[in-house]
């Protein structure tokens, strides 16, 4: 069986969308038990409008809420009784297998490392997730949690990155890309190069320099970059995703002739959108921890937020956090030349 | 009259593109005159066959040309006839107004930088150009010139994007935004940070912190980001604009029922083809030289390198560096608090 803590307080929607997602999770899943943290009114009323089985539920009152533009350092110290706070807190003490959260990602981050602690080797959480490529997904860290990294960080990261990708694509060694400004190997600026120095000799599968194109030709399994540079391609992605349909809006309403040609479209144009669909992706993983945190996207409706309790949900199932200490301890030890 | 230099023989095309193309914008400009520098028999023929009047065109020879792929210090130091350098040297001794070149970017900037030297008070050159937004355009820079930037850089890149801008949009002071992983002052790196307080400080427009997204969002009109992170956030939005076309093509090619949709939306799509045509925001510009050159891209046609002209042209008939040396002496004068 395994347990997710959810904060059901979180998020731009709150118990209104997160609880209904956890019921329709949980009638997919006979393997797992939710524990549902938050104010307890709020959550049996949800709970009663949902329906379905209960018998897999509990239901954790928090006094608390963290609120979205709290700062993470009054969070930590203020909010102890947060529904946060107690959703890490059951990973913490082993009652839940991992925890997700809509809230505020700068909390979520202090609380689950406060809390939680990092595992041997790793310095820094890192923030990963999954995007969609030309051929199928590509896992993109670190996407905003570290602003300056030093180049064993970003070895860091690519350990932990090809953990996961392990799990999701059930890859033996998948590929690492390390994000830089041409793939030759006297590009990019000092901490990259000496980055690529200490991949290439880490016994990763390391593919070697990749450019921002690279992403989302899906050229690598995983995608290793700097807080700063992969939160800026993310949102710049987003920026642009959003254009586009502004775009293709106003073109497909500007007579009747183009909303006719809209309206034959329109099963095209659903099975575009549905490949692109930002839901399916929803639910980054902070990696790093001795213990297993997802973060939602804030705005996430019902269906974006089980995609997030599902990655918990499998992080749990390959227990991911021995997974990377595995794969650290490897890479402490001598690659033979 | 703006006299302008063309580097025939850059690109992946060479001078099949660059000459129809600059035959083609002469037409359209009156006062413009062309100096074709390159393989003069190659440009001869391909004269021949584009037509039109030569009264305003004269063709340089030069013995040798810049490869696509030679390491910048190589062609700075061996290729002193090639058709790069005489384009830029035409403009570092004043038979020109303004060079365009489709070539080697590494070489084209070692070679802009030795020969016509920095602006007073710039210490780096930059690369600048326009990007679509939702509203019409902005000026993001720098695109990949520098990997390592100070403070003190990212101001100076502030200003010269303020002094492009307000020529390209007929602005008086354009509003600057400081690329960043979060709107709030305390986001971001140190060298972000104390270029956030130096912009504050500079009389410039600046509007604040920007995240990813608000660059195609349109908020301000001039993007500032070191290099590394320009680079990454435009190379990635070229691969999710073609991740985003081949999935439309694949949905619009899956059956006869979408072939009769895509035949149908022909009009529309074209229509929003035209609207993200990257050939229409081709031609980047070298800032921070005493002289102009501006870069096309390596694939460009011959509709994308005219842009890359125009921008040259409209640069030269504003006297953008002499414009940036107005606007660096400023910033140097105490600023009133």
């Amino acid at each position: 069986m395994i347990r997710i803590a959810v904060d059901c307080m979180g998020g731009d929607h709150g118990a209104h969308v997160t609880v209904p997602a956890a019921v329709a999770f949980l009638a997919r899943k006979p393997d797992a038990s939710l524990v549902l943290v938050g104010t307890a009114s709020v959550i049996d009323s949800e709970l009663d409008k949902a329906g379905g089985d209960r018998s897999r539920i509990r239901v954790l009152h928090a006094t608390e809420i963290v609120a979205m533009d709290e700062p993470p350092a009054a969070a930590l110290r203020g909010k102890r009784d947060s529904s946060m706070r107690l959703a890490i807190d059951l990973v913490k003490s082993g009652d839940a297998d991992c925890a997700v959260s809509a809230g505020n990602t700068g909390a979520l981050m202090a609380m689950a490392r406060f809390v939680l602690k990092m595992l041997p080797g790793v310095e820094r959480p890192a923030i990963a997730s999954a995007m969609p490529t030309q051929t199928g997904h590509t896992l993109m860290l670190d996407l905003g949690a570290n602003v300056n990294c030093t180049a064993q960080q970003l070895l860091q990261f690519a350990v932990m990155g090809s953990a996961l990708a392990a799990i999701m694509d059930t890859k033996e060694r998948p590929s690492v890309g390390l994000l830089n400004i041409g793939e030759e190997d006297i590009k990019g600026n000092d901490v990259v190069k000496e980055a690529a120095d200490l991949l290439r000799a880490s016994g990763l599968n390391f593919h070697g320099n990749i450019e921002g194109d690279d992403i989302y030709k899906g050229t690598t399994d995983v995608v290793v970059c700097d807080g700063f540079v992969g939160n800026v391609a993310l949102k710049t992605s987003e920026g642009l995703a959003r254009m586009f349909a502004v775009y293709l809006r106003e073109e497909f309403t500007r007579s009747w002739f183009t909303r006719f040609a809209a309206f034959v479209s329109l099963p095209v144009i659903n099975a575009f959108k549905s490949r692109v669909d930002p839901r399916r992706y929803n639910g980054a993983s902070l990696l790093g921890l001795r213990g297993i945190v997802v973060k939602s996207h804030g705005s996430a409706d019902s269906v974006s937020f089980q995609s997030a309790i599902e990655r918990a949900y499998q992080e749990a199932k390959s227990d991911l956090p021995n997974l990377i200490s595995r794969h650290m301890e490897a890479l402490q030890e001598p690659v033979p030349t």
